[in-house]
């Protein structure tokens, strides 16, 4: 057994739980104890706006991955606190706030899922995301999570994408965006939308290496064992379609 | 904008919520629906063993898959039902069953995260992945999850993997299991262990190919967005280590 890994043991099972956590993600982890200590009240808050039917992966991908960033404090809003069902039978998540509790948010991730079809029509939902954005520094989605983005008159004129399998059912909420059908995540100023559900994730990473530097994107997905996607416009499924008239 | 994709979504529109979840996995939809009437009785039980401070990638990646295939049924159980803490700080997800009144599980997966340390000296978590384990189909475990598996001795003599930045973890519970530093997952008779975090999802869509046949489980990635390495060899993560003297 290499004396190095061992070392890496004991060190992590002689510190308290926060860091062994924040040791996983190996390299950067000694800005995140240090920063988590000294700037607590610095932190960019992280908010992902949960709704009943949200798809997992659409979720936790990206949550896997910010919650690393050693500044970024993410939490789960929805519309009422406490468990929320997810798309997958069964399986259910903690919101820690509702949208009338939630602390200030700078950055808003909305997810994607079959949920999607009621939250279009959820005026508590779409208004609660155009509150969040009208002082995010920057706007997200994962796969049908554009949709809302878009019912919600936000994405209007710019460059956005969606998943591929209901690529028209975000085009109808808003046939004046841009939409583009082969991309792995689109920016467009300070919004960013990602294709169907696992784009995510690569979309995650990215918004850390515009934020903190590629560097720091690659050494996170490597401590994951993650092969990231790094390049938006590398999309293995892409869509020929004819735009909206 | 293409008539057939308008078809799709209208399709969807009308159709129930639960056919609309299953129809984001879409070819393999059809099956899905005409199963869950057909044969409920008859479901797979996949069940996630939960603790506090589980790795949040390790569980949703694989049960994002897992929960897309029609004969299977997730559930979460936790040693207490109820709101689970994740590695990641704030973050919950839900058991659905305490260990005490968790149905028969068929395929029991023990995932990773900084609470596999609390977890290798909890003797009510060890033991009931080891009553689960004396009737299960297969056992599986993602990153540090088959440091947990080897500490209730159930990989002894078999060869099997682990997260890389804690392979020693792995290796301390038990130096008679024979430990692959290079590996994707390791698949030996019923046991199914993977690499860190990211690699569980390869690993879900591995055991999904065992069951199904690969091209299901290639239908469902796409389906997903997701970019699979399908080749359990196939290790962009591996590590040099001599075995445990």
């Amino acid at each position: 057994m290499s004396r190095h890994t061992w070392t890496e043991i004991r060190r992590a099972l002689a510190r308290p739980v926060i860091a062994v956590a924040a040791s996983i993600g190996l390299l950067l982890a000694p800005a995140a104890v240090a920063q988590q200590e000294a700037a607590s009240s610095e932190k960019t808050v992280v908010g992902v706006a949960l709704y009943p039917g949200f798809e997992l992966l659409d979720v936790f991908g990206p949550v896997e991955m910010w919650a690393y960033v050693p500044d970024f404090e993410v939490v789960m809003v929805a519309e009422t606190a406490g468990p929320v069902a997810s798309a997958q039978q069964g399986i259910e998540a903690v919101a820690q706030y509702s949208f009338a509790d939630a602390p200030e948010i700078d950055i808003l991730m909305v997810p994607g899922g079959n949920g999607t079809l009621v939250e279009l029509n959820n005026e508590a939902y779409l208004d609660f995301i155009r509150k969040v954005d009208a002082t995010s520094t920057l706007t997200t989605s994962v796969c049908t999570g554009s949709a809302l983005l878009a019912k919600a008159g936000l994405l209007s004129g710019r460059k956005a994408t969606s998943n591929k399998a209901f690529f028209s059912l975000a085009v109808q909420q808003d046939p004046s965006v841009d939409w583009q059908g082969s991309a792995r995540w689109v920016e467009d100023g300070k919004y960013i939308t990602s294709s169907g559900v696992s784009a995510g994730t690569d979309m995650a990473l990215g918004l850390i290496a515009r934020l903190k530097g590629k560097d720091q994107a690659e050494m996170l997905a490597k401590s994951l064992e993650y092969e990231w996607n790094s390049d938006p416009e590398n999309d293995p499924f892409a869509i020929e379609f004819a735009t909206a008239n």
